[in-house]
């Protein structure tokens, strides 16, 4: 096992009826409330006003700040910040998927800098404070209820970047898997293959890690996720199933999945990043489009163990030798991404073969920023696996 | 799965060398630093040398407290109240196994209380503040690194109580594999036990939890146990199956491996207590002997199903029928702790089955002190299977 550092503070109230603490934990820690939410799917099921209501109630006043796009924008952000600063708020409460808790965090992040939000993420400056935030996950897929890091898309420059500090982890976040009952189908694919990616992508890459308690709880949390997704979408009423997703798509990306690992890298999130940017698309439809190449990619280079390994214990897949093992376990991962009605090339989400260059091109800003030995004509080459 | 909290704000730092970072992380919090340790081991595996010199380095004053027994006991916990109050101890600093860890957070704990620290034990006071800890694992079994939980054995009452609260988790655990590299056999073994009751108790009795997830987690963690034990008792100096322990250990009593039972006891954890009450038995040489009863006596209660499963994924035994293979899971996992070095029965320990009564009796204190249905003539019968 290689060295690891691990902190982890979220505080996490899980299961029916969650939500309606929201409120008691807000006042923790403020009276005057940011509320940042996405495109208005909480005003439908219930969740706005089982927020709002517990808000009210436990003397918290709020201030909306709704709209995060499903690939939360620096625009957006900075008028959050701006609205946050107008009305004095100590405290920033986001309900949503990772999306709005990345757009919160952000929002929470900026309103304590001086400078522009957009520094934090270049690294132009750290992060050393934050405003206190409440986090309500209603789509299980980021973790971002459960880890430091967000995301945000600069629509100027098209940069999709991530960033993190120890500021940013949400003092508490609500997992109730209720709130999650309602979600599209395809939400749910697309949650899966996050959470997937966050599992697996340190897990292939790692090199000769000799951390078989990591494997272990990462391929634990994969099945469960697998197994769940499967019975969600048979049946959406599913509360066990809709549980299993929500807490295993939160260890899936609060650290202790690649832990120990030495080397491990996430390739198939930079690369998806360029699609998110440029086209708009779903991180998680992204990462299905995405993955799969990166893995047959890996498989040449490094051969064939680790997904061998993985096709084993958590797809129970068995070729004739190691490598027709690892092959057998990409092809059956793409066709749970596909069966789950997620896309799986570029084309099924309407990216010509001919934007190749440009999303290489773009790829290369994260892969850079990470530190990632990838050069752009490798990227091309995984980016042609998914054509 | 039912509802949950999940709170563990301790920083990990892992890994070879890791211990030469406790004296920075320990000048985070304080400047004259009360030292508890145990029975001496450290001075003579070089850890006692590398704490005291990274203290030094980063500036801390030492007020030594060694000497804290295997079943840490009241008399020395209150020494060292006494010891940190008169030196102006600001910060607490334990190096050693679970017991060193544990005095050390009722020593935190109790500075911060104007009462008898018993108080803190028997419920008469809950723990409102403590003393910064900066813990250091030499012993993976107990995890109390990466909790919040501690014990104390009253010599006068034969009482050992357990307590907890959000003040005493350690601000930062130092998790270096190497300072366990020296570890006499006899402590692996129970290191073992310790850790696998912490996984196995609340799974094996959870009522019908639908919790696959945390299954997941528990089972993998088991058998990481179970193989990194074995790769150690074959080669001691095995870093890569000292590391996996470690961490498993660490992670078998976060929290993580309960969330979402419903209804999961700790009667083994329960019952040890006298043993090591009575007989100052260590820990884990306890639950080797109890748990195997107890499980006998649960398949009995509520039927096959959870131990046949843990018999099927955990050690790959398959009887005809699920009694039949929880069966074999028992009888397996005795011989496991057996093969390892444990005790796994009364005598074993030379403990006579006529004191089965008054380890009865005594068990019952901490049995109703969580709220276990279980009366003392079911912990006869179940020490009595252990005779």
């Amino acid at each position: 096992m290689d060295n690891f550092s691990f902190y982890d503070p979220v505080k996490i109230i899980f299961g029916r009826g969650a939500i309606g603490k929201i409120g008691a934990e807000t006042a923790l820690y403020g009276r005057r409330a940011l509320f940042v939410y996405g495109q208005g799917s909480i005003r439908k099921n219930g969740v706005y006003r089982a927020v709002t209501r517990s808000l009210k109630a436990a003397g918290v006043s709020v201030t909306e700040h709704g709209g995060a796009r499903p690939n939360p924008v620096l625009s957006h952000a900075r008028e959050g910040i701006r609205t946050a600063r107008l009305k004095k708020c100590d405290v920033v409460v986001a309900v949503g998927g990772g999306s709005a808790i990345d757009e919160a965090k952000a929002i929470a992040a900026g309103v304590e800098y001086r400078g522009d939000v957009w520094d934090l993420f270049t690294k132009k400056s750290g992060i050393r404070a934050s405003l206190p935030l409440i986090a309500a996950s209603t789509l299980p897929a980021s973790g971002s209820e459960m880890n430091s890091g967000f995301v945000l898309l600069n629509e100027e420059t098209r940069q999709k970047f991530v960033t993190e500090s120890d500021a940013s982890f949400p003092k508490t976040s609500i997992l109730d898997p209720e709130t999650t009952a309602g979600l599209p189908r395809e939400q749910t694919a697309y949650g899966a293959a996050d959470a997937l990616a966050h599992l697996l992508e340190a897990y292939i890459t790692a090199a000769s890690p000799d951390a078989r308690v990591v494997d272990e709880l990462v391929e634990g949390l994969a099945r469960s996720v697998i197994v769940s997704t499967r019975r969600i979408l048979k049946d959406p009423s599913d509360y066990g199933a809709r549980s299993a997703m929500m807490w295993a798509a939160a260890l899936a990306a609060n650290g202790i999945g690649v832990c120990g690992y030495k080397g491990g890298i996430f390739l198939g999130h930079a690369i998806e990043h360029s699609l998110s940017a440029i086209y708009n698309l779903a991180h998680g439809a992204g990462l299905a489009i995405v993955m799969p190449a990166c893995f047959k990619y890996q498989l040449k280079r490094t051969g064939p163990g680790r997904l061998a390994g993985f096709g084993n214990r958590v797809l129970g897949v068995k070729g004739r030798n190691e490598k027709e093992t690892a092959e057998l376990a990409i092809a059956r991962l793409e066709r749970f991404f596909s069966s789950s009605g997620a896309p799986t090339r570029l084309a099924h989400a309407g990216i010509p073969a001919g934007a190749i260059p440009e999303l290489a091109e773009n790829a290369g800003g994260l892969i850079n920023l990470w530190g990632i030995d990838c050069g752009r004509a490798e990227v091309e080459k995984i980016l042609r696996l998914a054509a």
